[in-house]
């Protein structure tokens, strides 16, 4: 097809198109004639925010044929020149020489017309959302965090590794997990053997899961390769129908041998201190929309996050400050009992103003493969908390001492034979090592103010939904 | 802990590193000591194939006291200075000043012992085998292929779409599909409604599958912000145990609108030359164990993929060329029919010695969204097929014209209930469009020569095989 020019490149630098031809390829936003015989059509190709105006002389007949049936959401090419704008809220736009349309959008029953939507609105209609100016701005830096990530850890020497999304360990017990199978529960087989296990005809041949996390194996590769990170979906079969729930999920999951806990929570604050950076950087105009219209004190609190040191405490200071804090909340606050959202977001927005990050937590709330504390009593657990969405980074030192790793499973009642090859990384050449997650909707949350996490994925999965 | 430096950035700058101390952190893969009381050590920390040489004086006690537990597995930490070596085989090492031991591995109980292990034996120790030379070097490479994937789309103005992985659509029949359910088919429930359905109890209220391509609703994002790729894990439930399959494999699917198979077709070739550059660039080392050990035409093969121009064909000169060839097939070649991997393989490795590109493939044989071309025959599909893998890209111009669709819909028995919201993609705004998929296994396969599927993915699944 002809070749074109994407209408977030002629933003760049606009002098340097000023007076060129041109070809844009993209979508009737709005059209809107002028009694002088004008159109201006407002055309937008999804990779920016801003539209780019089109002017169109409709007394040139090729034009008006075509300008006549525009509509929102019409596919459009538009050949012409960038010309400067005497207009408001431009400085430059496209004179039109020729207008190409591709596709037509009946304003009679095309859904996304000029006035706003609500999101539960918009839930509905999935495979048009992305073309609103929210959804595609939350798009772009969802986008934009991505690829963030993965050129933070390429640049400290991180391997990328794919762990498995299908598994037969049912990961530490962290909620729900979904199943697996190639068996119809509407017609189950009879029993392949004695002992009643339709498993045995399964794929697999025993029971399989979604995965919950890439934790575990990604040590596997951490202490061959040194330091490694996972990005990929994961998934939970919580019955949660809250803004804060999905059942799929996308995690970003960095391991790393011969990090203790402190070089762990240095790490995690320079890779979020990147990620949002990055956003800042590039992502100005979207963020600028989330700002003004969803989430007012958005670019203080993230600006806050680059620039500051975060606060470091122990779970035990912690508990403390919350006690002493004189605020009334609905969960009491009892040495030996998890932080609640409303506590997390006390320290963070009241009592800090800045990112916190929690070490030292109760050996008992604990899983079993964060690292006893010399207490006895607290693991070398990390939990960053931000304003907003509270904890959104959940990291720990892993107990590579195979003594103390064997009796944490007893405690834990962990299943032993299950988990060999884990107990084998400890008995083969062990060694310190960390590492921690970070759910890459939250973070998409804390970056845009959205309140939904059902907004700030393409296609959300919660109970009773699982559309396209 | 202790600072360390990456053995791979020694070797980066060896005469930067002379005389200078450094402290490193990795695994010993083998000792040697000399009569006259010097120990060899040679340490690995996976951040690159090569060892570095470190040199232990056994007549210093504390030095001593830890050398002689030293084995193949062992976690290390080694402080030193850096010099000129006089030895074979490497230009500088490091003369040990102190020695941690982190993790001792057993040598009559640790699998990995200096000799050469089968695939078939490592495959067994999954959860080791990374450990080793060959399969390190995988997963360096497969990195590497990786993040090219992300770069060469990111600097063309893709964004990263993460399309679902759970699915209630079950996807134009591509395949045998897994089932993702909370019901356990060992104890299915009583119907929960008169017509005998089970799946209103489960989770999602309805059947749910994992994704076999993330193509359909790529589209969705490709027609709103135009150009965009997917990469993640897809899902075939076939019963196929050879060296060519997967349960679970990772498809990197690029989508972009106002594109025609052209269009597709130089996208594609500019992609793939793009990552194979990155690791010709980057990965000489890792790439040249597979060209000594696995595949001598290695070299040559990503060479001439970088510096060749694809010979493009239609299908029906293919045909035409694999009847003329006077080779004897074990299938035989009749326009209609698929192309066999032997056919492909002749076409690129004998025919034409390059990668070939091959259009216009008969309509009955390719899915309902392809583009139907003038000839009614055929359909606007390509395939890209590579020496030693044969198919390494698929993909199509995809239709675009309502009408059309509906009618392709009709004839491969495609439910338009189903997929309204694919049709109403050409309903509102429809344009033209064009994607494809790659296997990243395949492209890992291709890059390193190896011919079995299960040593390119760290954790693989296959029937009866979801270990870890």
């Amino acid at each position: 097809m002809e070749k074109a020019i994407r209408i977030d490149q002629i933003f760049k630098n606009e002098t340097a198109h000023l007076e060129k031809e041109v070809t844009i390829q993209g979508w009737v936003r709005t059209r809107r004639d002028s009694k002088a015989g004008i159109s201006f059509i407002e055309v937008n190709d999804g990779s920016c925010l801003r539209n780019l105006q089109v002017i169109a002389d409709r007394s040139r007949p090729e034009l008006e044929s075509v300008v006549e049936r525009l509509a929102t959401g019409c596919a459009v090419q538009v050949q012409g020149v960038v010309q400067a704008s005497p207009g408001k809220g431009q400085s430059i736009e496209v004179h039109a020489e020729r207008i190409d349309l591709f596709g037509w959008a009946d304003p009679a029953v095309y859904p996304l017309q000029k006035k706003r939507h609500s999101f539960e609105f918009l839930r509905t209609i999935g495979h048009l959302r992305p073309r609103t100016n929210t959804l595609g701005a939350v798009a772009r830096i969802r986008n934009r965090l991505s690829f963030a990530v993965h050129q933070f850890f390429q640049k400290e020497g991180f391997f990328y590794v794919h762990t498995p999304i299908i598994t037969s360990s049912d990961c530490e017990g962290a909620g729900e997990v979904f199943r697996v199978t190639t068996l119809d529960p509407a017609a189950p087989p009879a029993p392949g053997n004695p002992d009643g296990n339709v498993y045995s005809q399964d794929f697999f041949e025993k029971p399989a899961y979604l995965t919950v996390s890439g934790q575990l194996q990604a040590e596997i590769y951490a202490l061959a390769l040194g330091k490694v990170y996972t990005f990929g979906p994961t998934f939970r079969a919580e019955n949660s129908n809250t803004s804060r729930h999905l059942a799929e999920f996308w995690m970003i999951e960095p391991e790393m041998a011969f990090y203790d806990l402190q070089d762990n929570l240095e790490l995690a604050q320079s890779f979020i201190k990147y990620v949002i950076s990055a956003v800042l950087d590039d992502c100005q105009e979207d963020l600028n929309l989330f700002a003004r219209f969803v989430e007012p004190t958005l670019m203080e609190t993230l600006e806050t996050l680059v620039r500051e040191t975060f606060q470091v405490i122990t779970y035990t200071e912690a508990v403390e400050i919350l006690k002493k804090s004189g605020e009334s909340f609905d969960y009491p606050v009892e040495w030996g009992t998890d932080l609640q959202s409303e506590h997390e977001r006390y320290l963070t927005e009241k009592k800090f103003r800045k990112p916190v990050a929690i070490i030292d937590f109760p050996r008992a709330i604990k899983p079993f493969y964060m690292r006893v504390n010399d207490d006895e009593k607290t693991v070398a657990a990390v939990d960053v908390l931000v304003p907003r969405v509270g904890e959104i980074i959940g990291g720990s030192q892993r107990e590579e001492r195979l003594d103390v790793l064997l009796k944490q499973m007893e405690i834990k009642a962990v299943p032993a034979e299950e988990y060999q090859w884990y107990v084998d990384l400890r008995r083969f050449g062990s060694a310190p090592h960390s590492g921690f997650g970070l759910g890459l909707e939250r973070l998409v949350q804390f970056t845009t103010g959205l309140g939904n996490i059902r907004e700030v994925i393409p296609f959300p999965r919660t109970p009773g939904h699982a559309d396209f």
